[in-house]
């Protein structure tokens, strides 16, 4: 994966993650970056201003990381936990949303994430800077068809918790122990139809306003604190 | 307030604020924005590309409006609220959290937010834009010293609720009958130390991981949550 900027290199940097590649502009002059790639023993490669340029996906910096994509975890490694508690995030699209919800996950001991491979937000570089560190400690799936890996954790004994404002009940009313797969629609549309029949129970976090909108990030973090409460 | 973006600019006059002066850059062709100028029957005011750098803070991409400035309340306001439930944001730095804040407190019909006048964030373009129109539905006091609002609060029969890791209660052990202020500390700093003074109880929201770091808005959702939690 190429990951671009000063913000993520220093984090990546400072967590020992295995850079395979650094690039530097010619006269790169950040002390605080460079003494982190000192620190870490990293020989960087230099390029001077053009061909810097020719990565312009996104703004650079001056500094450019090769480093190891991301390991995702098999979905099987979550099916024979006791009590696990899985996120699954149907179709989620704004990296911030991901990676902050990587840290709630990460804080509230949930044992795995599930993702979707196809329109959705992976474990990009943006991801990696907003989970600020958390995604080392959290296991993500990512899966082909999410109804499908709904549909055999189901088998495995787990209960699917969707997260609705139609036909739903309070969040604060449904039983959370046992093996728990709690589903988070994405930021516009919610959860697809076909996962929503797939529930068992459809939460509601009940709102008192006239917008009426949480933040997909706010929301999550409440569902999953919510979720673990039981645990304790 | 001056407000750049397009974004930010269909939001507005998506609620119909009052806008009351709108610059276009000439041969500004996004149809959906001038469709919504058209709707509100705004006469913009066009002018060529060096007139619009002259705003150069922000990129103002072709679009920049002057809206009147939020009207903050007074702290009165929220002293005599029978069953008050106020949140109080300790010299926040990130308009991005501060938005995502008070979408929360809409939604959870919190009845008025109180932010210090230095410091902080105030209530700019970014909020404006993140809030997504729930600005409009939330009380925001503005106050010049943080701890003499509080111990204005307490006179008036307040209970302040502060966050912090260390000496706390779990945040599910404490009563948040009455009139409650809730303390949410800074991103980076947490709560200032003569502010934890106050508080008549700390609470925390127990982490299970290594990192356990929760982002800011969402740990603030958590924590309003939990207080109207005692109200339904």
């Amino acid at each position: 994966m190429l990951v671009y900027g000063r913000n993520v290199a220093k984090e990546i940097l400072k967590n020992g993650k295995k850079v395979n590649k650094l690039i530097l502009q010619d006269g790169f002059d950040d002390e605080s970056v460079l003494s982190l790639i000192e620190k870490q023993k990293i020989t960087p490669i230099y390029l001077d201003k053009s061909e810097m340029h020719k990565f312009d996906k996104y703004s650079h910096q001056g500094i450019i990381l090769y480093v190891e994509d991301y390991k995702y975890e098999s979905l099987d490694a979550f099916l024979n936990i006791d009590n696990a508690k899985i996120v699954i995030l149907d179709h989620l699209e704004d990296p911030h949303n991901l990676g902050a919800i990587i840290r709630t996950c990460e804080a509230a001991g949930i044992d795995g994430v599930i993702i979707p491979k196809d329109r959705s937000v992976t474990v990009n570089s943006t991801v990696m800077k907003t989970s600020a560190g958390a995604l080392e400690n959290v296991k993500i799936a990512m899966v082909t068809n999410l109804n499908r890996a709904i549909e055999e954790m189901k088998k495995n004994g787990f209960w699917i918790v969707g997260t609705d404002m139609e036909n739903s009940t309070d969040y604060r009313q449904i039983d959370y122990g046992g093996k728990i797969g709690l589903v988070i629609g994405s930021e516009g549309f919610g959860m697809s139809k076909r996962t929503k029949e797939l529930c068992d129970f459809i939460a509601c976090i009940p709102m008192y306003g006239k917008i009426n909108s949480l933040n997909a990030s706010v929301a999550a973090g409440i569902m999953i604190y919510e979720v673990i409460r039981s645990k304790q």
